[in-house]
């Protein structure tokens, strides 16, 4: 079963708000089994929504239409949806009832504009709002069902959980289940590469590569009559990819980013970590800190973007600075062996790179970071070549420090290199 | 002339992804006097592509189409559209000069599917690509210019601000001019309410406003057949628009963000800065480093989650701790205290705050923020309740502070006081 997202509001079209209510709408429905292929966003105006409406209706089973349904002449989307359907309105009572309670609680004076919002279609399904005023519609027709929800997110997400996805639930018999394999230290295509037997072959569960920066992720979707026939057919490849793949996935879990991975990994081992950031500027400790309770791990980051920073907080040598530069592999050392001193982190990681657009050279480019990460004094110093603007450049290096800190934990406690990655 | 922007991709579709590049395009797109009547999404799948280009193409005059440019099968999108515009492909030897040096410089292996991003239209315009392998392309025939963008945002907003802007700017006849006046400390329902009279009255040039996190920007945009008389007609409603929000106006520059505004304002005051972070965790400083050449006036940051690192790195009270709690205005005074003293900064910042989604109690509730600000020795602590999940509420912090910081500079100089911001 299909089903397409309109989004109506020229807020949307001009940029002015990001289309939350589309990401929200079209994973609720993934996850209840619907084929999302279309999402539209179209303004209020009556020619361009009718027709965006009668395409929708045409090639879909189920239509969800967010947004103008406010008690304002802008407001089109019910009228439109039901000419296009051939249906009539009449005024609800019920719904009259509901909006004048809703403004006597609100303590907000009533105006005659906000009766058109008790206009509801002949024979349609009428869905409570209980965060606002204007009521969700279901329209069923013999091949289609059309459904109308109010535009404010708080309204939309609300009503939909409480009633829009029961609804929806019973209308179709399968159910998607999918699963992501998330790996670090490996390019897309190359990932891809490994994969294109099972790409190709594959058409339950379908299997898809996602580029992300430094990582790639391989997302496996199964659709079958119930949930635990989706994971029967997503469990041997998922194995199959983690044997192919080996430390090169970080995890399976939907929910674990990278930096939670790390913290997991720390906390698995009972480690602490400090950092030490030039370039990166905090970025590396604000990831960190994006897994909650990070706290337990992170002993203490500094960001020491001056050579004077350096020298001050982490003890760097005035005469490494003076003669390998900022930007070195001695400098990344002295920064982490510093940080070792002062922070007793069981952990450190140092980071010093040229993010640009100024400060390169022909021997030291625009985009060249050295990453150095001890565990328990054991130290490995990286050099990377990133390419792209100053953010791109810091964030890669970023990224970059933390699957280099996986993999220094890895290698320590498993004795195993992992050689560099590709 | 009417623009249309079909973003394509399967994550967007299973709602894994908002999509931040319609909202980016679009918000461009008006900027640059462009009508924007339709947004979609389709995913990697030619025929339904095909429908969504072939519409497009008949209805609007620039279609811009993003994502699906990558090396793998999945990626469709420059194949379909040359398809539907019945353009043959040619492998350009200059972009595979450009893929060669890439992998090269990022030490990655080049695997055979990289050579596909390679192929470009017969007479279609290459569009470098300064921070991934696929080009941006443009197709121009007749009736319709349609355009190709890499999916990554990093690399689309890059290459749409360098490369894709400028050449919308040749298509009109009359030239658009938009400048920008960049607010803060205030709501956007306020900064609206102060100027719907501009709003309603102006037709050219055109007001709109735009809530961004801790900020609301105000787009003048004018429509004249050449760039002068532009900015004549923008130039009152700039003037009017700093009369009626003084203060509040931080810049009316384009490139400048609030970072930069601060940063400038460091360097024109002669002033050092410090950060100490703790629930935002290196994002003040991270942001900071956003800006070229910050390690004049960045003397240090502290990453200082936890009590222990407070404690050590910055001297907080342990009685303080104990007494008035990790999230209170006694510790975030001590932080910036400790920081004046340890980093001698000019300008100390000190943030301790609940970022959830768990440690939220009655009286001290997720999202309870307290930044603390020292502009030499003199300290002033305020209090914010930011709403959203961790991710927001962290974001809003690290604004929260920056604005501040402009905030405390300003009185300090100019001994005015400006008052909580509402």
């Amino acid at each position: 079963m299909t089903v397409e997202i309109i989004c109506v509001g020229t807020e949307i079209l001009l940029g002015n708000i990001v289309n939350t209510n589309a990401a929200f709408l079209a994973e609720k429905c993934a996850g209840l089994g619907l084929s999302c292929y279309y999402q539209s966003v179209v303004g209020d105006n009556e020619e361009r929504l009718t027709g965006v409406i009668k395409t929708a209706i045409d090639r879909s089973d189920v239509v969800i239409l967010s947004g103008g349904l406010g008690p304002t002449e802008d407001d089109l989307t019910k009228e439109v949806a039901c000419k296009v359907l051939g249906v009539d309105m009449v005024s609800d009572e019920s719904v009259k009832e509901d909006i004048r309670e809703y403004f006597v609680k609100k303590n907000l004076t009533l105006t005659d504009n906000n009766w058109k919002q008790a206009m509801v279609p002949v024979g349609g399904i009428v869905v409570k709002n209980n965060n606002g005023t204007a009521p969700g519609i279901i329209i069923e027709k013999e091949n289609v069902k059309v459904i109308l929800l109010p535009g404010p997110p708080i309204e939309l997400t609300a009503m939909f959980n409480e009633s829009i996805a029961p609804y929806l639930n019973t209308l179709t018999p399968s159910v998607i289940v999918s699963q992501t394999v998330k790996l670090c230290g490996i390019s897309e295509s190359l990932a891809e590469t490994k994969v294109k037997d099972l790409i190709d072959t594959q058409t339950n569960p379908t299997i898809a590569t996602y580029a992300k920066t430094g990582e790639v992720h391989i997302r496996v979707t199964a659709s079958e009559e119930n949930d635990k026939a989706c994971k029967k057919l997503i469990k041997p490849i998922v194995k199959e990819l983690k044997e192919r793949f080996g430390n090169n996935v970080y995890t399976t879990d939907e929910d674990v980013t990278m930096e939670r991975a790390v913290v997991e990994l720390l906390e698995a081992n009972d480690l602490t970590i400090s950092c030490a950031e030039s370039c990166t500027g905090g970025m590396v400790s604000a990831r960190l800190i994006n897994v909650p309770g990070a706290s337990e791990v992170l002993k203490v980051g500094y960001v020491t973007y001056s050579n004077k920073a350096k020298r001050k907080n982490l003890g760097v040598k005035k005469s490494t600075l003076q003669k390998h530069g900022a930007v070195s592999k001695e400098t990344a050392t002295e920064m982490v062996k510093g940080l070792e001193t002062t922070s007793k982190a069981d952990v450190c990681i140092g980071i010093t790179g040229i993010a640009g657009p100024d400060g390169g050279t022909e021997s030291k480019p625009v985009g060249l970071v050295y990453i150095a990460c001890s565990v328990k004094g054991k130290t490995t110093v990286e050099k990377y070549n990133f390419s792209g603007n100053r953010a791109k450049i810091r964030e890669s290096a970023t990224s970059a420090a933390l699957v280099l800190c996986r993999r220094c934990i890895l290698e320590y406690f498993s004795k195993v290199t992992f050689g560099q990655p590709d």
